[in-house]
């Protein structure tokens, strides 16, 4: 019985991480100890890294429509890319002038963007303004106007929310912005975090107006540990590693090169053609698997506006439920579902996202965040719901 | 022809990086779309990932002899490790007591040692003492405690050199702090790039009497983009990245699991019993290629201890010739060889590391490293000789 629910998982949380598609499996096995020379040396071995890892910045240039190799820069992690983008511009522009910078945000960004802030803000380096998304959990762009000082440095507000899948009107916001710099000073500059977007919504920094762009492999069936930044070209920030100058002195150490062909890979995947079918696909399963939750249990609320939402996130409180009690049943019975951000789902604190829409602390406690993949099907979602039936009775 | 150099391709550039073993990945193998949970997560998909990266820590705390868990921490690369360690300690320590902070390092350190130094003496943060080593390459360790004050927070010595493979005599200099520091401050701490010390050297942090060490996997047989840093309990430091709290806080980033994984792996694969057999077999195979190299050329001087040194490491200066045309003209035959530092080659600098033991810039720029591995042979040395010997005629 044990093993039959082992071989019966489900897994229902791939925003929190996506196993990594067979065919960037593939792509990486001849750079683990055939093609393994380390990117920076002259010679032939090292020379085919590089031509790897160039060829990757070149599929990651294109995805983006950046207008240069240099403007793709490969990290760690999203987390890295976040931090370089917003301690860097902000360390890099600190008391310019003799003033405090001032940078924008919004209080339901994800960790990685919050706290690198915060520490700042503590260190007295920048002042920052936290907008409050309205109840349906979209940040008005005339918040972001009214906010704009002579010294704004930054203005950060994710694509989509890694809890709740709302996805926010990042061009207008960019309009707004550029209106205000008046295409003289580039500053302030406009950083988005857009590693839950990728699959799902356009990703042209032209179309977007974006100078700073984070994205991240394992969230689009790419490997763990390796992210991207975007990164205008003319865009000035200061590094947070020194060492050996790879990726154009913005973050040194021996290229990841197997890592950065999966990125890679991962992307070319996701064709457009390809993302519309799976984004129609999961629009599809996630209006199935919400009408099913409120036939179980018609109190329901989902957390954030439906309509402006990743196709394959629902967030949702169950009144008076404790939904770490839902999660911890669910994974018994073989279903992995998330109560909130992965990386924050350890310290048990109730969500700031959820929180940061006007809901209750208490409404946080209670909802569950289910999200979608590629191989999702609707026999997934029958289980899940008998499960959660179970559970809610 | 060319197809059949191409076959022949001898790789003699293992202090750059080395080919991941085959054991390695098939042990990271399971990890890309099996058991590919966040660790982060509370639900069984994460646990199963939580344990992999757990039972990996728990092989580099008994590796290096730490005494708890969360003295081994996670990194994007040994560069993140170096930059963790040094900015870390000294942005915490900055300005205490109103005083400025005081480091000691060496000028023949890896970039991602003194670039972070740099950088933070240029910010006024910490002023720096920059020892010479003699001219075999050796630290002396007086010239460590000549240089200790009541305000130096951090002492910074490569255990063994990335260029010239010589060992430094860190137990010794440990001792030096320990009696400095009176065993009343913990302060100054004492960190070791150990990237390219673990395949051949004690690791024991108790042994060496080490605050903080930085390891690599890249350099062991392991993946890149995974590193490590031991950091003894009740060290402070400030992280460079602030988000999710993985890895206690010190490098938030969802982990990387598979490379974890594969890290550990190549640590077990390092016995001391295996580390000795080859150990034996490079220090032969080391002493068989330098007698050949003086052979056809017996001009050539070894930079650095021959004694004190790597087993499988030879710099060597060609008095006269331009070692980057040698390392091209190797590189066409198939041969992969380097003229210094991986990270820094591209930047065509002569060497600091060579000049830093009181050569000329001439010498640096005549100086080529071999560095052997575990499947180079006496007839890949022959095959490289050989070569050599063409292109010195």
């Amino acid at each position: 019985m044990e093993s039959m629910k082992q071989m019966r998982r489900i897994y229902l949380d791939y925003a929190s991480t996506t196993p990594v598609d067979p065919e960037v499996v593939l792509a990486m096995e001849p750079y683990w100890n055939k093609t393994f020379g380390n990117a920076g040396s002259i010679h032939a071995c090292g020379q085919e890294g590089m031509k790897a890892v160039d060829d990757a910045r070149e599929v990651l240039k294109n995805f983006l429509g950046a207008s240069a190799l240099r403007e793709i820069i490969f990290t760690g992690s999203a987390t890295e890319a976040n931090n370089i983008a917003l301690q860097g511009v902000i360390q890099r522009f600190a008391f310019r002038n003799g003033k405090k910078t001032h940078a924008i945000t919004t209080v339901i960004e994800h960790p990685s963007v919050l706290e690198p802030l915060r520490k700042m803000e503590v260190k007295g380096l920048v002042d920052i303004t936290y907008i409050r998304p309205s109840r349906d959990g979209i940040v008005d762009p005339e918040e972001i106007r009214k906010a704009l000082r002579p010294e704004t440095v930054l203005v950060s507000v994710g694509y989509a929310n890694n809890e709740i899948g709302v996805i926010q009107p990042i061009s207008e916001i960019s309009k707004i912005i550029r209106d205000f710099s008046n295409g003289i000073s580039k500053l302030p500059y406009f950083h988005t975090d857009s590693a839950q977007a990728a699959q799902y919504l356009d990703m042209n920094v032209e179309n977007l107006g974006i100078d700073l762009m984070t994205i991240s492999a394992h969230k689009i069936y790419g490997p763990k540990g390796i992210g991207g930044l975007f990164m205008r070209g003319g865009i000035e920030l200061e590094p947070l590693l020194y060492g050996g100058g790879q990726e154009y002195g913005i973050r040194p150490s021996t290229q990841n090169v197997p890592l950065i062909v999966g990125f890679a890979r991962a992307i070319e995947i996701l064709t457009p053609k390809e993302g519309n079918a799976w984004n129609d696909m999961a629009k599809k399963l996630q209006a199935y698997a919400l009408e099913k939750i409120q036939d179980i249990h018609p109190a329901v609320e989902v957390n954030g506006s439906l309509e402006h939402r990743l196709p394959h996130n629902l967030n949702i409180c169950f009144p008076g439920k404790e939904a770490e009690l839902l999660l911890i049943g669910l994974s018994e019975k073989g279903i992995c579902v998330s109560s909130g951000a992965a990386c924050s789902s350890r310290s048990q604190k109730p969500s700031h996202v959820i929180q940061g829409i006007g809901k209750t602390e208490r409404d946080a406690r209670s909802s569950l965040r289910i999200t979608l993949g590629r191989t999702t099907t609707k026999n997934d979602i029958d289980r899940f719901i008998d499960s959660l039936q179970e559970l809610l009775l």
